[in-house]
């Protein structure tokens, strides 16, 4: 996606480690005519998947997910990281490395918004090493659910995410590819 | 809005202690259809502020948020309640008492994407006391930019939030009315 490649080139920062800053349109400041071409581009890419519901994870998922649902007319979920007073006692939750927050955070979504016959289309504003999609797709079969894809806006190949995934055995697609962080760089693909 | 209120009216539920749940359409699985009619709406009232930017708190403010924003074609930013490594170590921060946490909570943004020229729209998903309301507008006003409305999805009138938003002398504006939660109900204006 050009406008997204643009945009990475333009306003994205290498902060080392790995670490891209996107702070300027997706992860703190949004962008929302961006976001609204990435969920166009990855509903037209997810099209054949015959999803019932996007799953996401807050904070820096939704944005991206939820332009995704819009344009697929699907409902979106995200995953919570706290427990606010409106979910009910019994949860179904998960741990997963946060790569921004050096810890392991805590996934958690309520049984009421899943189910066996849904179908489920992940998307995520990274795909980095996976943990966070792998968390999400645990959540999801947790709740029987099937896991049909996996749509992300910014893959950053060197840390292995798309590999760490394969086991899902489903299609995975990112709308822009990092291939290189070394010495400061920032190579798409 | 009458989507909203028979949305409201079929699936939200009252938990008692003024505590209205609305985890099936807005807070924990999120219709997108709504919220863009709702972003629409909010867009339409206040297409005379004169806004340059959307400003919401993460988690449950950024779907109406970033509907609002997209039909307004403003740059949507959102407080941080902790401070991802992508952040700079100079922010502007203040705290706010959260309704659904019980207890305080940060709310941060960076100096990097607000200056004095900026007019902000702040758009949240609840209007009950304000103290998140008003947080944001500190936030903003200690970037020295200028607060020109205030946009949410409901309202809960019993709880004050519109006297304590009047200093900030600005149009307020909800796109659902609460007038009542004692006894179980929950009774719309």
């Amino acid at each position: 996606m050009k406008s997204l490649y643009d945009r990475i080139l333009k306003d994205g920062r290498n902060l080392g480690g790995g670490i891209l800053k996107v702070d300027a349109f997706l992860n703190h400041q949004v962008d929302p005519q961006l976001m609204d071409e990435c969920g166009r581009e990855l509903a037209r890419r997810f099209e054949a998947v015959e999803a019932t519901k996007i799953l996401t994870a807050e904070i820096s998922g939704i944005a991206p997910a939820l332009a995704t649902a819009l344009h697929m007319g699907l409902p979106l979920l995200y995953a919570r990281r706290t427990k606010p007073i409106t979910m009910p006692a019994q949860v179904i939750m998960t741990t997963a490395p946060s790569h921004t927050r050096g810890q392991m955070v805590e996934l958690m979504i309520s049984p009421e918004f899943l189910s066996q016959d849904d179908r489920i289309l992940i998307v995520d504003d990274f795909l980095a090493t996976g943990q966070t999609i792998l968390g999400l797709a645990r959540l999801g079969q947790t709740a029987g659910a099937q896991i049909v894809g996996v749509g992300a806006v910014i893959e950053k190949v060197f840390e292995g995410g798309r590999e760490a995934l394969a086991p899902l055995e489903v299609p995975v697609q990112a709308l822009a590819t990092i291939v290189d962080m070394s010495e400061g760089r920032i190579v798409l693909k």
